[in-house]
């Protein structure tokens, strides 16, 4: 109802906010018998943590997920898994200023209105600290899927308004940007150092594949599998688009273009982003999100305090330029839950059905 | 788990198949005291209706919505209402080839990897005549949100390739294509003919406006208010994008002009789309949804049987030229759905909270 | 929210008021590929309807089952399944007194409390009527327990204080109260006769016997199976109470005789009625629910009227003398539609499970 | 899906093993403004503490309550509360033993055959100190009933056979059983001193009371609120039997005995325990619970280990003699929970419901 769950049947609950204890998530429909390791979560919460690239904020956290429970000898229970991650290094001082006045493009405004009372400091439950829960969530996830092979890729395919043109997979993970193309990178680089000098922020297009989703994921109607990612990935903060297929671009194709003709062996081509019908078709899974300018800026701007008077607001601290690529694992993260779910979904749905269909 | 619910606390189930007996909604959640009449779901099913426009259908429906359930002396009691709409004028010969053979761009292949067994018959359940349901639980929706003298507008921006431009809010609803610029709907109605006679299909962009809605609606993390309207809309069979706000636009755009400043007499500027931080804030909620063209077209197209051997496959009788703008009221029903759900739950947050504020 | 759904993920919505268009159900959540026809629900429905005992009344409706949605050529889709059963024989003068006065024992002075505004017709909602609607889903869920040749027996244990001595469960079927002690039977309907001559109602003690579980059903903690099948039983409208297994007489015995000693062909005894720590033991499960006396009598009776102010009532036409044995069937359709809904949570915890355990 | 979750606005979510990191729960759909601070679970966590009567176990644990998320400067905020309670005193060598062998009445044999895989230390998840995070969502749900001045009291109506007779409710709070009879409570601890020398456990029957409860709560059909109180009573492991007002005792009363008479100062008796059609009627709800013998004795007992052979099995370690009283605060905070849950839920309903009535 309060809306801090995500999933059906492997459904997560996070909480925490970001000056608090910490952030966690208790994970309650994971099956047992998969394996689970503190050491698991390193490699994905490394690549969701700040300090590598120029746009990052200095704040340095461990990001160390410890298991509360759930997990025994090495392997999940089938009881809930309860993943926290403490907080450290938070000086809230800075947020002091939050007791007055709302910040241009923070949820600051709409809490305020809605709840009355809020913990502000570091946007408490709006921080996008709250995302290191769900980066822990999907690598449990991965275990769910494990067998299905199923490689999640979520790259930065536009940022500051510079666009990556040439597509090498193969240099993602290791580009700073998350970025396919080096070249387009490099000026990315710069362009964060631009934007940084000014005391502004950028924003970008992060654009997802799912190679290896088996058919049948996705239940028709309410939960399609592309509804079911739209909100998925809308429910990460900076996300304000989301296109599946050719997206916005398929308002423009006819129907004679748009449709994907079927071959022995496959779909010729791939306009509707290997979802049908809202059920995934076996094809490659493409996504594409877009991500606002980080609301965070060092320029004075105006705004009004609690009592609706005007103001200016000039935000103290340093913080990330950009939300790319710290958002990407997030992102892989929020579709590997969703694939996850429909995936133990798909198995009850399944029971009766000839197995060698 | 099924996938055929939608909201939290205003929960709606549709159901029913395109050539069954017809096609329903259970909602449940609804409070009672709210009145409610077989003739207010008359206009709201007609603007549904196929027949107005050259790009429709000449199938003709009467859609009566049969009230079933939970409405005593023409008001809603609290018990769960039941809305159904027979099926009326099914022919499911023309449909008989699908026993075979896959339409591509439809639903098809993939329901048939996921159950092995479905009704092919007008799609079954992935026809748009489900969205028929949806329109009735929409009515009902108005009724939840009648003391908040919302306003909710979904009118056509694009339609094959066709942009409004001169966007004036009165001439809407009189307009065939729902469009708000009668040049444009000039051209449109040339695109769908010209579409028509060539056997073939087109998309568009619907852009929705929702004007009236108070701060604090949505949840944050999850249900955030644009988490779940992407969600509701992407749900509709034809949608393959949405935006909120500035969209995708807002990717290009730096902080310092995508933050909307506040002023003592609201928000100088709205790119945010009237949410923050997944919350209304007060301001006009702002959306854009691409639709794609409607795979049923007229044209011989490549495909596979159920054998997984290449064939050919032509399809009978007269389809829509394009979703929209029979499209425009079942998103306009899907926003209501979704903010009456979001306004229950938002009672139930401010129970303790201060009522001046 | 509003309580007319049951189960996770073979999830049932039941709706529709004694004397409105009919009641009905929707099955969200079933696999496909089960067989099911209109005939299959001949013989339940027969079972619970009025008529075959003195203790019934005369109201003769015919139940027969609609299948709006769901089902095409004889098999489950997966699609939601609607079946409806429409009201007859609906003469509502007799409940006109109801617009002033409640009737003790009755829900109508708490649903005017709660909605203002109810259908009071026929007792509405809260009518047993809406339990044919529970025994229409709990055929579906027989055919999704089909392949464990599971046996759910609900036996008349007790009624009016008399008490089934000698067990033989091969006569219940034909006895009039599904009693499996004839001697008692006889006795029982020499109590119906008295208790209707006087114009009173009777009470008694129904027992489940559930043969042929399979181990591991239930959910630890709040799902446990004893707790869903208490609520489910709980939730037809007589039952007072509800025990599992040696039940109020284990609050009497010491740890050492409650506790069930395992041997390597099974358990020696069974208190614990087939469940241990919420989950099915493999065991036969076995329940008794208390069954109150139906609160509709035709003796003047005490109570007040919407304003509060005392009065007499008494109540027009002929009622049942007891809800046993016509809830029989009711309880063994809500015990039928829980394990359908835990096996098929069962399989979703068995995913990654070695299959041989 | 996996059962950890109860409640539907106010929803708490248990997790935590015995012997694992600790115990805690999520509670989300918690209201913002309610008072919250450390000190306010300190009573109710020490009634369920151990070591206060002969009866109970000697290990300690302080059971104090940290506040991970969801409180800012002394009050909710919205946001989920998250509880943890972590464990001291955890020597896990007694419980190796279960590695191979099954305790006779405990959830082991059950877990085994439906995870092969479980965290048997202490019992795990099947403990009862998962209880202990029960108590601790019950004092948040206090918080959410403050402003009706309900009063619930779970007492001891009978333990190891022995029954009050003489009912005095003020004596409650400071009888070491929670008994209302002094003489009765004397008996107990006979009898508690004798079972304990023989190495066996008691059971008894918990009676609670609530006072104060308006007219409204519960929902009809499925969540009728006896229907709910028996599936959160029942979730508690040792409970085996829930009867609401006459209870079993209505299946032997005629109608014109067991029906309440309404007058215009409230109802004359009270058979129906305060619920009439699923909702709560204003008079006192009546609820009584049976509780098992707790299976942990330290007389040897015949069981089988995991490949089924028969084996003798002699618990070390020192127990509780009953689950009484240490279980009547847990029982407490579960109908507290379930009428925290339903109060909103009856917010949700009155929604446009003339305030007056």
């Amino acid at each position: 109802m309060a809306g801090n769950s995500f999933g059906e049947i492997f459904r997560i609950t996070t909480f925490g906010e970001s000056h608090g204890e910490g952030v966690g998530v208790v994970i309650d429909g994971c099956p047992p018998m998969i394996s689970l390791k503190t050491n698991d979560f390193v490699h994905d919460m490394a690549r969701r943590r700040p300090g590598k690239r120029l746009s990052d904020t200095p704040r340095r956290e461990e990001d160390k997920v410890e298991i509360l429970s759930g997990v025994f000898e090495g392997q999940t229970t089938g009881a809930p898994i309860t993943l926290f991650i403490r907080n450290k290094d938070v000086d809230s001082s800075p947020y002091e200023i939050l007791r007055t006045l709302f910040r241009p493009g923070h949820a600051d405004y709409a809490y305020y209105k809605k709840y009355g009372h809020f913990d502000f400091r570091g946007g408490g439950r709006s921080s996008a600290r709250e995302t290191a829960a769900r980066v822990a969530a999907g690598v449990v996830a991965a275990g769910v899927l494990a067998s299905l092979e199923i490689r999640i890729c979520a790259f930065t395919l536009e940022f500051g308004g510079i666009r990556a043109v040439n597509i090498n997979p193969d240099l993602i993970d290791d580009d700073p940007y998350y970025c396919p193309d080096p070249a387009a990178s490099a000026q990315m680089e710069e362009a964060a150092k631009m934007a940084r000098k000014e005391g502004d922020s950028l924003g970008g297009i992060v654009e997802i594949h799912v190679d290896g989703c088996p058919p049948g994921l996705g239940e028709p109607v309410f939960d399609k599998l592309e509804a079911e990612l739209a909100k998925a990935i809308m429910s990460v903060g900076a996300v304000k688009g989301i296109e599946v297929g050719a997206g916005f671009e398929a308002a423009r194709l006819r129907g004679s273009q748009n449709n994907d003709p079927l071959a022995p062996d496959g779909f010729r081509t791939n306009r509707a982003g290997g979802i049908l019908g809202g059920v995934s078709n076996g094809d490659q899974i493409i996504l594409r999100a877009a991500v606002k300018p980080i609301p965070s800026i060092s320029r004075e701007q105006d705004t009004i305090d609690r009592e609706g008077h005007g103001a200016k607001i000039k935000l103290k601290g340093r913080h990330d330029v950009s939300a790319i690529p710290r958002i990407n694992p997030v992102l892989e993260a929020m579709v590997r839950i969703t694939l996850a779910d429909h995936y133990l979904r798909l198995k009850v749905m399944r029971q009766f059905v000839d197995p060698t269909v």
